[in-house]
């Protein structure tokens, strides 16, 4: 699933090839048709990303906002003038009978599309409809509006360990199982760890540390990188997947920091890693 | 998680280096030690796989079971007597402090070890115990002793889809993504087809497809390949994971029968995959 960060990558990415641009949309697969004519020949006005939410908003009649979530497996592909794609996954099918919704706008070497498949949320909602599902959100550590203080109210007061409380979007929206895994090592706190055992202290520091690690993913255009480059066995400007994270995936490999084995758990149906050494519960 | 053919193996392994020995037993990570003290000096009689969940059965007063369910994140170490690493996932840590139990047997070169870690379940019971548990798990393809008919009764009056139910442990106990993903591929069956609309031919194909793939996993020692040789791009013996399967983890990329692209979906919180020219709905 796409952490919080790519869908701001998204969001930025629309506002370049769309913003206040009229844009043609239909839906190859017939699942949105009817959403996909309302929204035809609009103009983009606005991207808005919370946590792992997509809103678009569109010129015209209400209703003006798509909203997109894309869940466990959905993605968006972009494609240029002379259909060359430009990012997503390698896609093969030419028919794109799987496309849910394409949006499509510019002309000549301008053009853009972009093709959505596989999303859990596609749906047209009103202003109301937006603030109802934000409001279901907790402060999202990436946007400058967010009150950390909603979360950390939520955080003392619970018993629930902190790694699973930082996948709960109604604490905070956004995180995913790299920045559960990954925050917890930086702030030196044991995932397990209740909320209620967190000081305030080390909340700030979780909450300050998954800002900039998501700001600068989103500046590298989504690539996750937590390590440090002194921690790193490399520096020679590519990180590897294996160098680029502490304890994400890393179970049963020595802890950069300290050579102790990285450990993996069960939390909430999800795996969850840390070192024992440097993340005392 | 490891796939119903895995603990097959894992049952034949202890089968192997330990059947009819006694067995030495510690939790080094403190856990189970009852429960290790309970089975130390006790020779291992017997070892059953029934889906995902194995016991072993020692000599001695009740309880007699090992009963042990990896879950997401569980996993055996091997060693041998120079403590050279034999099987699992590579380990570095010397200490072995988060080994829940470690089994221990023979003497000079014959000497092996077994290391749990991560496991939901570890648990003694007895013979009712072990039955309690059986009795919730629908038949496994890999027992001889398996009635595919209790499986066909619970699908052909299911609305839920066959990819769903094939995932079900209380209908077919042992497949996991792999599995629920490529079956219904070679039996032409789209996983969303409710298992209502499925013949019972195509669910007799599923079923003898499923105990063929499982059973030539047990005998690679678990590696998972699906795919027939004509149908892969190389055949020089070794079979990549790219080439092993027909739909699992290749959304994207195009069918090795028929070049349309690979879909994938959200079922029951978790992936799937199929071909939808290959697997008509």
């Amino acid at each position: 699933m796409p952490e919080g960060h790519m869908i701001h990558v998204d969001a930025r990415r629309f506002d370049e090839a769309m913003g206040d641009r009229v844009v043609h949309t239909d839906s190859p697969q017939g699942r949105f048709a009817d959403g996909a004519a309302a929204l035809d020949g609009r103009t983009l006005r606005d991207t808005e990303a919370f946590g792992k939410n997509l809103f678009l908003r569109f010129s015209g009649d209400s209703p003006q906002y798509l909203h997109v979530h894309l869940g466990l497996i959905g993605g968006w592909t972009w494609w240029d003038a002379d259909h060359q794609q430009l990012s997503g996954r390698p896609v093969v099918n030419a028919d794109s009978s799987n496309v849910r919704l394409r949006l499509r706008t510019g002309r000549g070497d301008a053009e853009r599309s972009a093709e959505l498949r596989g999303a859990i949320t596609c749906t047209l909602v009103d202003e109301e409809g937006m603030d109802r599902a934000v409001a279901k959100l907790g402060p999202d550590p990436l946007r400058d509006d967010a009150d950390p203080g909603l979360a950390w109210a939520k955080v003392r007061k619970s018993k629930k360990p902190i790694g699973g409380l930082l996948l709960d979007q109604a604490v905070t929206a956004g995180a995913g199982l790299i920045w559960r895994a990954e925050v917890p090592f930086l702030a030196g706190v044991d995932p397990h760890r209740p909320g209620v055992d967190v000081t305030e202290d080390e909340f700030t520091t979780m909450w300050s540390e998954m800002a900039r690690v998501m700001s600068e993913a989103v500046e590298r255009g989504g690539k996750e990188i937590t390590t440090d480059p002194a921690d790193r066995p490399e520096t020679d400007g590519h990180v590897s997947r294996d160098d680029a994270f502490y304890v994400f995936r890393r179970d049963g490999a020595p802890c950069l920091r300290c050579g102790t084995e990285i450990r993996v758990a069960e939390m909430g149906t999800r795996k969850v890693w840390w070192c024992p050494t440097c993340q005392p519960r």
